[in-house]
Formats: C-alpha cells, structure tokens, sequence
C-alpha cells in the first residue's frame, strides 16, 4: 500500500506541547484513501528539521508530503499557498539559533508553490465544518524553512510527490495562557487535517475557488 | 434536590444555530455539587425573552441563575461583569424590535452587577484548559437585556438567588461562514460551563484575583 | 464667559506621554460656541487623580466636563456610555496601587451613564472625518475610575453640570514599539475634540442613532 | 538629475478615493538626496496596471520604482518584501475582472524579492515616528500584480534598477465607514514615504535587523 508523510513539530517558545504534533501523531497508521498515513516529529530548528525530513522521505518512500507547524493566534486553519527562500527568525529557535534575511537554499528560486490541490483541501475542511482558509503566507521561521526546504527537496529530488503546508491554531489549554488569542481543539484539527489529505488524494487538477487576498 | 436554571437563546442574525443552546441543551437534568441542572431556550426578543424567563424561574424555583449566549468573534469564553439598564439594538431582534437607547426598567438603576463568583469563574474555566476571562460588557443587545432584567428581577423578588451571564464563541461550524472569526467547540463550551456552575455553586465569597481591563 | 474643563492624563504604563494630555493641552484656551475651554492634566492614579478633579471643577466652575483618556489598541475615539463603579487593575496605577473589585464610591450606585449627548457626539466626529463609536465599557482601571468618579460627583454636587469621558487611541508615535496596534496622529484626535466638545455644547437632546453593540 | 518613480491607485472596491494616491500626488517634483521624485497614478486593473507601469518606467527612466496601494485594516505601513506569481482575485479589479489562480507571467519565477533596502526602510520610517513593519504577502490581487510585474520587468529589461512596494492604511476619512479599522492620516503617510524613499537612496546594502512572522 502506498504510504503519506505528515509531519508535525515539537513545542517551541516557551510552549510545553506544540498542537501540530497533537493532532498529527493520533493519524499515524491510517489509512486514507487506499493510503497508510505515516506520522513524524520534526525538531523546530533550522537546518536539522530539513535533515531529519529528507531522511524521512527516503526512508518512508511517500507518495504526498504534509509538514504541519502551529499559528499561534490564527483563528482558522490555513492552507498555504507559498514557501518563499528567506529565513528571518524574531524568535530564535530550539537550538538557539536566529538567522536573518539568510537564503534557505543559496541557488534556489525565490519562492515555490504547494504543489498540493490547495483549494480543494480548503474547500474540503470547510464541508467537514471546520473553518479554513489559504494563507499567502507561512511566514519566515522554521514553518516556512520547512516547506520551502520540502518543495525545494521534492522539486530536486522526487518531482512526482506532491507537497505543502498547514498552519493550525492554538490549542484552548495553550490559549489559556494567550489571553484573547484564538483556538482550536485538537479534535477539530483532527478531522480538518483528515478532511485535507482525503481532498489531496483524491483531487488530481485543484478546484477553481478564489482564495485569495487584497493585500 | 435543589435546582439551578440556565438558559440559551435561539438562533439569531441570519444563524441558523446558536452555540449557546448547543452546549447548554446537554447539560439538562445534569447533576452538579447536588444540584439539578435544568436548562431552557428563551426567544432572542427585547420583553418577551424577560417573560419567558421570569416565568420559568417562578416554575423552576432555582436556587441560581445562569443565561449563556452568542459573542460572535470573541475567542474566549466571557463570564460577564455587568450589565446595563439600556437597550440599543444595532440589528433587529427575531420580532423585528430595534430600540435605541431605551432603558430595560424605567426605574431601574443604571446596572447590576453579577451576583455570581466572576473570578472563581473564570479561574475553574481556566483549570479546565478552556481560554476564559471576565467581559466588562455584555452589550446592549438581548444578551445585556437578558442580564439586566435577570439581575432586577431577582433584586426585586428573589434577592436570595445569584444571577450571572456567560458569553460563548461560534462554533467552528458557524465560523466557516465567518472568515477568519475565531470559534470554540460545544465540548469545550460545555466543559467551560460545568466548570463554571460548578465554581459558582463551591464558592460563596469572590476570589481575589485581577480580572480588569485598562479600558 | 462660561467655561468647559477637559481634562487628560499623564503618561502611564512605562509611555513618555500620553495622547490624551499632547491633544488636550492644545486645546486650553480655546473658544468654542460661546465658551473657553480649560484644559488640565490629572495624575493617573487611584483616588488622587478625583481628589485634582474634584479641586479642579470647584475651581473652574465649568458648566461642563470631557474626561479625556488614552486607549492602547483602540483605531477609533471612543465616546464613553456608562462609568461602573469598579476598580480591578491589570497593571499598577503611577503611585504604585492596584486595586481589586474595589468599589470607587463605597455607597454609590453600581453605574452612572455620561450625561453628554454621546451619539451627537460620536456623529460630530465622523462628520469631521475621523472614525469614533460609542463605547460601551471604559475598562475598570483608572480612566473608568475617573469617568464614575466624575459623574458620582457631579450627581451628588452639581447636578446641572453635564460629564463624560473619551478614548483616544495611541499616537504614532507610541504605535512605533506596539507592533501592528492602531493610532491616530494628535491633528485627527484636536479635531474630534473640538468637533465633540462642539456638539456637546450645542445639542440639548442626544440624537436618536444606533451606537450600540451585541455583545 | 536622476528621476525615481512613485506610483499609486485609483480608487478601488467602491471607495471615492485611494490613500496611495492622496499621499504620493504630494510627492511630485520633489527633490531627495539629489533625485526627483516623480509621481503617477495606475488603474486598479489586472494587466492594464502594468502597461501603464511600463511605459512609464521607458519615459521617465527612473533609477529606482517604488509602487504604493491600500491596504485596508492594516495599522502600519507596510514594506512587502516578495510579490508572487499569482493572480487570485477576492474582488472584481475596476474592469471587472477576477482571475482565479492565473499566473502573471506564464514563464515567470514564482516569486521576486523586492530589491530595495526593506529593513533600512523600515527603520527609517519608525524613526520618522510612524509606525512601520516588514510584511511578508502582499496578497494576490492588483498589488501584488504590479509588485511582481514591476519586478519581473525590472529583472528582464533594467537590472539595475531597484524596485518595491508599499501598502498603506486606510485614511481617517475612510475608516469612518469601516467600523473598527486602523487608519494613518495622509501626513503620516507622506512622511514615510520620505523616510522610505531618503533610506532607499542611501543605503547601498540592506541592515542586519529583524523582520521576519513566526508565521
């Protein structure tokens, strides 16, 4: 049977769980669409979490890659749209490392797109009743390091597997300490991720839906 | 057995659910700290919510009074403060009613405040992993006149039982046709609001604990 | 020639300066519709800040008094409805105190609506080009100390002196180290002053318009 | 003397004026470190934009493009760092177009960094006391066009001429019809623009300071 990676991260600033890994590891060993979902935790770190990443792949031999990372403070679940080639770190991260303005891949192009149907997994969270939408952006820590890192790797490497990215909120116990900042409970994030690969299997050529922003 | 009443609204402003009556419908006939839980719906009227629910406080003789409902767009469970002897309506109510600036009770003071244990409130709510806080305002809508009438009915003929308000996210059903509008799941809410009653009827003197707001 | 006193705060909360008190100052002196306007600062502190007023209005003797304080995060000039008679500070006042759920007038009534025409007002300000709404909650720290204590005092002492309170946002630059919160320049929050003080003084009867919230 | 362009919008998305303009009109024939600005308003339309755009930059010859549009809600000036290479329309453009996912440039990269100095720029808007951040999407609709087609023009035809965007608030005048919104006068504006401009003569190579999104 053909396999799918996800991924998720471990906790970082300050947090003791990191909700992608919440929800992501409860999918390990599902089977979706004719497909086993396989789980794994990726250091939030630049640099090792693109290694340990590209050693999953080929250990894991999958045919669609999704790395999910949190949005603390994003009310919805975001699809993006774009990884772009910069990491410029506000927060160092688990190794206590802080690059600014520094190409991920120093011969990359600037930017890729998800190369995953990401309108239709859009569309597909939303009929599961979870609110979702494309984010134009996945900003420029190790979320986005990770998925530009993976579409760059894919694009090199394995250009037949389709790869992309999902931000998700808080979890309500982490939003205890965020006062005012939006959350979602795991079971939500749950059913949305499940709803997004079953859409990403299934839909060769994305839907054509607007989803887009103003600015 | 004792009773305690907590009501709900029915949906309101183009819903076609209100969170409110999802969560609080499962907590009927629940028992709590020895009490029975009975939980009815009111009409999302000026005047007719206020009768349905004195009359059904003089048929269900309780010993507290809790009324939940919709706060589009907050993120938090919302235990509220005050509420405030004025109507001003920025839609209409389900009758069609839109006062602007009429007081609740014509001679009735300028505002009640909770009787309940705001802070012990929030604070159980908090335990239990729900993101919570206290609201300075209710509004000026069905809600603000469900808690001001609540509150002068009760200093009028029932001066022994404590009355509050609880405002409550979407949930993320409703949220999907709320872009970027945060939401809150039932089971959360009805985690929140057992812990709530819960604290309300454990704690007869507030705690001390700093709930404010700089504006 | 009779006069209005508007008074602002000093800086608080680790700012420089407050916006209230740059906009304020420029307006001392100034004629408006038959009156001169006296401008004073007030400590921003628990029970000294009502003791200056109170000196303040028995001095002056205006026929009417703008409060005027600022409200980090707000984007417009909030008219406020209603002071409550509430202190619970988030953070310590300028002398160091913070109280909680302490009542400001011991025997005072749980509220007190301004007594200036908020809607007129609010409109004026529109009218002039800079966005404002009526606000239905002050906060519980020392601007909603202010705006009860104000009102209490001209109830029990001076009933024919109408009062009120209004909240500005951040000035640029404040915004500057509070990333992606509002401001508004000092030019756009003289002109809504002097476009509320304007309309206080020149309607009898509040408008009838909608300025209310639900929830 | 060397000549650097500027451009602006047409009004949008029923609005009677657009900030872009109102500022940037005020910056003609200005003189900074030794170059004139020269100002010129663009249509708000997918591909007639970049015409206009393009046959400017050939009569004007400007060493340096910097393009400017509204970013309504925003409170902060915005320095767009990429424009990607997609159009995705939320809103019918003013010729009533609405692409879905249509790239901008069939053979175009998927994205372009702005090649002006955005940290420097940054820094020297907030020291003009306006508040001012990096912003890491400027969206998918008719700016992010001209950003990427300026860009994309400026790679292809004139390499050594630098280029970028800026997104800019609402004006006070305009957030009075949007309840809640952020605005920045067009003073506040203007001064930025200088500052952004003045920066971007002057600094060859970007500065070392942090302006990344954790997402």
């Amino acid at each position: 049977m053909k396999t799918i990676l996800i991924t998720a991260f471990e906790p970082f600033d300050g947090e003791t769980l990191n909700p992608s890994w919440e929800a992501v590891r409860q999918l390990d060993r599902r089977e979706l669409v004719g497909a086993t979902v396989i789980a794994r935790q990726l250091p939030c770190a630049f640099g090792q979490s693109l290694t340990v990443l590209q050693q999953t792949i080929e250990s894991v031999q999958p045919v669609m890659v999704l790395a999910v990372g949190q949005a603390g403070g994003r009310a919805e679940v975001s699809v993006e749209r774009i990884g772009i080639n910069v990491d410029d770190a506000r927060i160092a991260d688990n190794c206590g490392q802080q690059p600014i303005d520094r190409p991920i891949a120093a011969e990359g192009p600037a930017a890729y797109f998800a190369t995953l149907p990401i309108k239709a997994m859009v569309a597909a969270i939303r009929e599961a009743g979870i609110p979702a939408a494309v984010s134009q952006t996945a900003g420029t820590y190790v979320c986005n390091h990770v998925m530009y890192g993976l579409l760059h790797y894919l694009h090199q490497h394995r250009p037949q597997v389709r790869g992309g990215f999902i931000h998700i909120p808080y979890l309500p116990e982490q939003a205890v300490a965020h006062p005012g900042q939006a959350s979602m409970s795991a079971d939500s994030v749950i059913r949305a991720l499940e709803a997004a690969l079953t859409a990403a299997l299934s839909v060769e050529e994305d839907i054509r839906q607007t989803g887009g922003a103003t600015h």
